[in-house]
């Protein structure tokens, strides 16, 4: 393990744990306690058996979202298992708290079987207000979302799809009128065809972006290629009219934006120098992006991000999955449509009025974030 | 619903939820990002997919209890499903904080099978450093708890059954001084053969109290009695010397200790009368007793005690509980064993050297009380 990686450990060991729990009520006094805890809590409980739905009116399901995980695909390091996911899991409970006030609680999961993960958030969700999947891979976590939106009366979000995809959205209108495009004549190249990838590709297409070609392992997906499954097979018909084929580094050529959500180290200057003059460059592969922002600007590209808070444009989740789920709860919204996902997108990029090469986004820490991503949500 | 109870359920709107979350590290800045969050989590979660038994040492796992029920039998008043659960469960959560600095959260399932909340427990228990099962029926209880135990790495426990017994017999040792008898010679009446009140009998047993008869709906409970199940068959074997049998108030006659863990109002005053003069009566069914202080002193009860905090002598799992995992997570110790109970039960009883009828126990909130018994735990 390297210096850095040891002082980085050693403030997690410190912390012991990035978040705790915490009173609400005063509990000083008998009188307290008869109050908040019994005999009163029998009231509080004797009404909501009759009165389930009141439940978020006066307990943790008011404000509270389960940050659930199987570990199966986390940041870009694969399979490391529950234990591997639990500080990702901790950490956006972390972020849900400072930056949006939701009361969140990691939960990753000791299984892979998509139907027993189906089953024990089916069992839990009375606890909570909204439910964020994270880092299930593909295409398990397509079937999982679906499901559980359909059996729960809470919203249900896999943020790897929807909140990389309204991030990248944001960013890419951003970055479009930074290089002065038109953004729905974009060429786009999405390294990915996981849970990201996939959702990015969609939500760009929802928006009118026509040529998107998104790249899996077997290289560029279009349709009739032979070895696809049925989310891949969706994803080709939706995506790549032109029916490019090939590896990455092929389909790159005369591409104007690259937007990675696969893996570390994959692309060099020399393949970023074939793309369009004003390339866009979006690395977001986490903890290690695809190419780091002086290697491609090095490779001639305009603008640059990665998923990172220690480069120059953070195009995270963190700017939108705090929003969301603070508006989903705020509101009572179940349903984070199609239609949600792009106001959310163009709200966040208005934030930014006058984008530039250095400033495609606002701060995480921008005050005004969690509140307008909050308002998409109806 | 009555004046009283409306003012109760005001003070939960109020309140919303009585617990949240809070973060323990300052995330004020890009660096905190970087270090609390990506890219720095991805060390963290690198860490501990190779080292999964350091998850103590630095995620939530190091501090956690989650307060699980189905909410089949939920304080006095049965079944009442998950949402009516809830409320006990996050006041438990509130106690844990506030007692003795657990981060709790309450985890109510929206299932009654046996099979899926051992499954649903094991599938999220990666996540907390101790199971509190609680308000589960009997004699499903048993089962569940037993195979957790069996199969999990950290304290499980279910505290309807220990926590109850536990306190019952810190509560039983001093109100023998006060009636000046010998504790292992008392003739002991249990009402209720569900979790608490097995529990309870079988910590007496082991505590050298030989007259202990346990009454279920059927009455009496003994040795030979054809309609028990094998629960009830295996605490017949161990309690009940004399055979007693017939209803409570038959064997309640010259009997010298009263225990209720049943139901409300199952008691008057003229019961209370043929118990043996320096009679204890712990009426502890919640929110409403089987029979109230008043009355109880009114048949001539010595020493009366309740669950409820607005009364004189609370024997409330709240005193042991919350030092239970504080124990047990402060030293990792994974069983809680007879042994511990007992010392635990002595360890509360001897806060209280002078007992008297007015009080038996320590108050919930002496400062003394969690460490004492957290120190039992070894």
């Amino acid at each position: 393990m390297d210096a850095k990686s040891k002082k980085i450990l050693a403030a997690f060991k410190k912390a012991g744990a990035r978040i705790e729990t915490r009173s609400r009520v005063k509990l000083k006094t008998k009188e307290d306690l008869a109050l908040f805890y019994t005999p009163g809590v029998g009231v509080a409980s004797t009404y909501l058996a009759e009165h389930p739905e009141k439940a978020r009116e006066l307990s943790v399901k008011r404000n509270s979202v389960a940050v659930v995980s199987d570990g199966s695909a986390v940041l870009g390091l694969g399979n490391i298992g529950p234990y591997g996911a639990l500080p990702v899991m901790e950490g956006k409970a972390l972020i849900f708290r400072e930056m949006a006030g939701v009361d969140a609680w990691p939960l990753v999961l000791d299984t892979h079987d998509p139907d027993e993960i189906v089953r024990t958030v089916l069992a839990v969700a009375p606890n909570f207000g909204g439910i964020n999947l994270e880092d299930i891979k593909a295409p398990e976590c397509f079937d999982i979302e679906r499901r559980l939106i359909e059996a729960l009366d809470i919203p249900v979000m896999h943020d790897d799809q929807h909140g990389t995809a309204i991030v990248a959205l944001a960013g890419l209108i951003n970055a479009a009128k930074v290089v002065k495009k038109n953004m729905k004549k974009l060429r786009v190249v999405i390294s990915g065809a996981g849970a990201a990838g996939t959702a990015v590709a969609k939500l760009l297409v929802v928006s009118g972006v026509t040529d998107v070609v998104v790249l899996d392992r077997g290289g560029a997906i279009f349709d009739g290629r032979p070895d696809l499954n049925h989310h891949k097979q969706e994803l080709a018909v939706r995506t790549n009219p032109r029916k490019a084929s090939g590896s990455l580094k092929e389909v790159l050529a005369a591409a104007d934006v690259f937007i990675g959500v696969s893996g570390p180290n994959l692309l060099t200057r020399e393949d970023i120098r074939t793309m369009n003059t004003g390339a866009i460059v979006f690395a977001l592969s986490n903890p290690v992006p695809e190419i780091l922002p002086d290697e491609a600007k090095a490779g001639g590209a305009a603008v640059t991000a990665t998923g990172r808070s220690d480069f120059a444009n953070q195009i995270n989740n963190a700017l939108v999955f705090p929003g969301i789920f603070r508006g989903a709860l705020d509101k009572g919204v179940r349903a984070i449509t199609e239609e949600t996902k792009v106001r959310a997108a163009k709200a966040l990029a208005a934030l930014v009025p006058a984008p530039t090469a250095g400033k495609l986004l606002p701060d995480i820490f921008d005050k005004r974030v969690v509140p307008t991503v909050a308002k998409a949500v109806r």
